[in-house]
């Protein structure tokens, strides 16, 4: 952290600066310029915040150096985080498809979207059961009856299941019917619910927040690393901009951006990203050339009656289309989806 | 809700969109444009969703005409809510001011707080126990500590108490020790939360979601109205956008925006707002000359040691100096600040 | 400017960045942390840009310490600026009202505005003749002729004119009919554009991009002044954000963050910055609250007749009513329009 | 364009709309909901403004339904626009590669990214001898003596250009230099300039304003067309957003967006969309699997010693291994790069 003090600042305003450094337990050191004196803090600043010394007299402004973010960093651990959700390796050189419907609406629905996911090739079968809705008078999807559903699935198929838990009192709950959790974009800064699944056995799938920044999303995954679940992915699914003729803007450089920092796997979610199914083949494309570890895909057995989002759902027909082409661009880029 | 056909929409195409209107339990109505036919939905839209109709073929697209709220609308309840939070009674004329420091920690700080705010007219005191951080490093509050503390200054004070809770089971604890619960920025889209909180007998301010449109918010308060609690207030604290030189950009014409469209009283929170102490006072005058119906001012015996958000909050000396100035704008625009 | 290296950067990698920083006239100085190297610049960094340091092998990232503007610096010039138009100072303890339609349509209509602009208390008479329109379809502007109008109803009524510049070879012409030139939002960036009116012997008002930050605006504006024309004034008049229930955000805070580094006045345009009639009321008293040096605010003598921005234009009804209003506000604030 | 009434307009408010949609030449045709009414406008509204409804008394609010583009739009010409720059043909199945530096900064410097351009595989060659800087004190071009550079390496590598073009007056001179005229991102709402390059004879590049929507961007394109000039490239190249850790986001999926409703061919920047010569790579490997019709992509002989954009140019050896790359991902989308 550095401090840039105020051309006019005074002496005592400096020294006071150096004391408060000293009583956080750093050093503080010098640098004085033509004009104006910055004071730089050596030592471990991860729990100071700039605002601590900004608002010390004759302090200009204060600019963080050190990122605020450990457990997830590159620099702690080298090599890209690997693991298994049921018998599917996330984090490997092949790209992983989670594939499925946004909400879980029957049994028959469901069985069925999940026939098509794997007949296509998908991994891993998605659906909500639990349903964060803009509005209240919104289908807010079946709760338990829904993970009820997914798990009586995944035996039948032999498909790992993912769903989203929206409050930390429903992780263990969640816990028990599905394979992995999903950490929805609207609480992708609920700090109870990322420490719940930071304490569950289940690997976590955070969704960036809609106006997250790309170093708060980090932090949130921080929060889970901190809570002892290492198992975590994180997934870039499109933030808000001021552009409408998309429901969002996916940020598709966030992939390599992220992989430069973090060794988490990074997956993205061409349907939220774009919110249009005309849109998903293209920015699946995307995805995976840039170089994503795999992709969340909404696919509906019969997008048109869905509850919910049916207008960025493909078909299970053009989901089964698609897959060979993302095949293919996999191998452009020396990837796999087998 | 129009829905817009394509210029090449066969009549089949246009039938099969009516009848999925009929089957909504709504009437379609066509217009015959020189180039496009458009197909007005009459009836109630409000649990319908645009995209259910984008996805059906020929439609190109689809806009919403009824406003997706109802409970919280002008339309419902032409006055504006009036409610009482201890003794003070929040949407009548008065302008209600709430201070207090950004964390509780410890007695002394926070009775300390509670006095200034006390001699310098402030309403009501606000103080978190709870705190979402966006690292995990930073000070996460007191917990049921902090609230007791706030419990027994507001005994000692006669000031009615204001504190965040975060999740759905805290509701109950934190009713039981104040007076008023605050669902803060990055809950603002918590439907759980919102389910919580809207079944309680507290009082409550809605925070806007950081990323938040007047819209969702106004959905937010809807669910909280949904079930069953009234008495709720609006708070615009900022959204975020391109701008760094402060910590949010304050938008100031949301409170006419709100206060044309809703019953519920709108407050400014100049402090997260601005993010700077610099600007909390110019942005307070703001706030009271727009319109406001209450001000949130963070404040601290000694913002240089607060645990969090010093940089923002005023010392009190400058929050009494800023009270008069207020006064002087509120009786510029025929309000009071008694 | 501050090289943060990265934490396993060689010997040789600082040194070659010490070389570069010696190469561009500068004095390298390190600070030595627990795990990595920062390495300081020391010298005039303006007309370097921290790019030229990120290329360099073994450089995480490059932070600027000092800001890059000079001449609209308080601290090159503590006192505000304070400049004639005609017989209006600008930048003075009186808060500057310019008022007037959005496009000149003719010259009755605009005699008819000035006539009430004038009788309501306001200083300058706005108008357009040459239009930046999103639209080719959309209605263009009078073009020189609209300035005759302008110049014809100055002489007769006394008041000073402001007029939008487009085009860098149109400054002569637009200078010879106005006594004040704007520089549109659309054009903030308009380097050519800039060049010319720096030269201008005209004051100019510089209006803030949709998405420029304010520093790209304090860039902007130092541009003018190295040109030479030092009678600039800043106008805020809201900036782009994913909100769509106002046609921009109002960015209020933007006024006393100005004022803090900057010398140049500061306006605020309410009626872009919210794009609705029914907000400007409000917005223009906030913006008076907050501390704005002047407001300028569309009015047209009969807004639904108008050929551009009606919707955001007061009636001269509307207009004489918010005058005093802003006058209370004002002397609130311990300013005065007169 | 629909008209939406408020609940309680009455008739004679109704009318009153009736009549002003018969003066500007449509027809009105009401449509009767259960709570409001909706007024609809039958006939072209392409020159007509939402605005010039919104005042109307008894108006709630006015939503567009045509679109307010005509030359550019896919309707009006179903195949896309091809036309060649020098031998070379842009719009068809073969993507165009441009390369360069960002600045000509000398013979020397230019006819060597030129070489190593041409040697990699690309068909034009770009660089900047007009350059727009946000800083007064930044390089900003070597002007017509970086034109006269641009023409002789042309001559020399056979390779055609492309250069920016920042004022009206400077087209036909820039124009007898170079190949391509490009348009930049912070004048692409420079009507003037638009209109000048609308009567040009050379193809020209419109780049993306920083805030541009789609459709403000369609209608820049919409100015260049209805000069007569339709040989136009659109040219995505990052939008501005609150992220911070690319210069700005680039928004990939308004490739698919921009081809589904407009004839021209679209382009991706990626060294501007993402700021960082690591991440341009992925991102290009994105553009060419999206569907992009061509790469713009910054290439230095000498990053470290670029006068300008340094750190977001490739470095020729790192251009050169790209190429190959594209080629693969071309060829898995069924797309070449000859």
């Amino acid at each position: 952290m550095v401090v840039v003090m105020k051309p006019q600042a005074s002496e005592d305003q400096k020294e006071h600066v150096r004391e408060t450094i000293r009583a956080f337990g750093c050093k503080p050191r010098d640098i004085q310029g033509d004009e104006i004196t910055i004071i730089c803090l050596i030592g471990n600043t991860l729990s100071l915040e700039p605002e601590q010394f900004e608002i010390l007299d004759g302090v200009d402004r204060v600019q963080r150096i050190q990122r605020p973010y450990k457990l997830v960093s590159r620099e702690v651990q080298p090599h890209k985080t690997r693991f298994q959700v049921g018998n599917v390796t996330i984090g490997g050189d092949g790209i992983t498809i989670i594939a499925g419907p946004c909400s879980v609406e029957s049994y028959d629905q469901f069985v069925e979207a999940a026939r098509h996911a794997r007949a296509a090739g998908a991994h891993i079968i998605r659906g909500g059961a639990f349903k964060p809705r803009t509005s209240p008078y919104s289908f807010q999807g079946l709760g338990e009856e829904g993970l009820k559903i997914m798990a009586r699935v995944s035996e039948e198929t032999g498909l790992p299941t993912i769903s989203e838990v929206m409050e930390p009192e429903m992780e263990p709950m969640v816990s028990e019917y599905v394979d992995m959790l999903q950490v929805g974009a609207r609480n992708m800064q609920n700090y109870p619910l990322l420490n719940a699944v930071g304490q569950s056995s289940r690997p976590v799938m955070l969704k960036r927040g809609m106006s997250a920044t790309i170093e708060e999303m980090l932090l949130a995954a921080e929060y889970i690393l901190a809570g002892g679940n290492h198992n975590v992915v994180l997934c870039e699914r499109g933030i808000r901009t001021f552009e409408t003729w998309t429901r969002n803007t996916l940020d598709i450089s966030a992939v390599p951006v992220l992989q430069k920092y973090t060794h988490l796997p990074v997956f993205i979610d061409p349907s939220h990203g774009t919110g249009n199914a005309d849109f998903v083949g293209p920015a699946s494309r995307a995805a995976v050339a840039v170089g994503a570890d795999g992709l969340m895909i909404e696919m509906h057995p019969r997008p048109e009656r869905a509850l919910s989002d049916g207008d960025q759902s493909l078909t299970p027909e053009a989901f089964a289309s698609l897959i060979p082409e993302l095949q293919s661009v996999a191998t452009a880029v020396n990837r796999t989806i087998d």
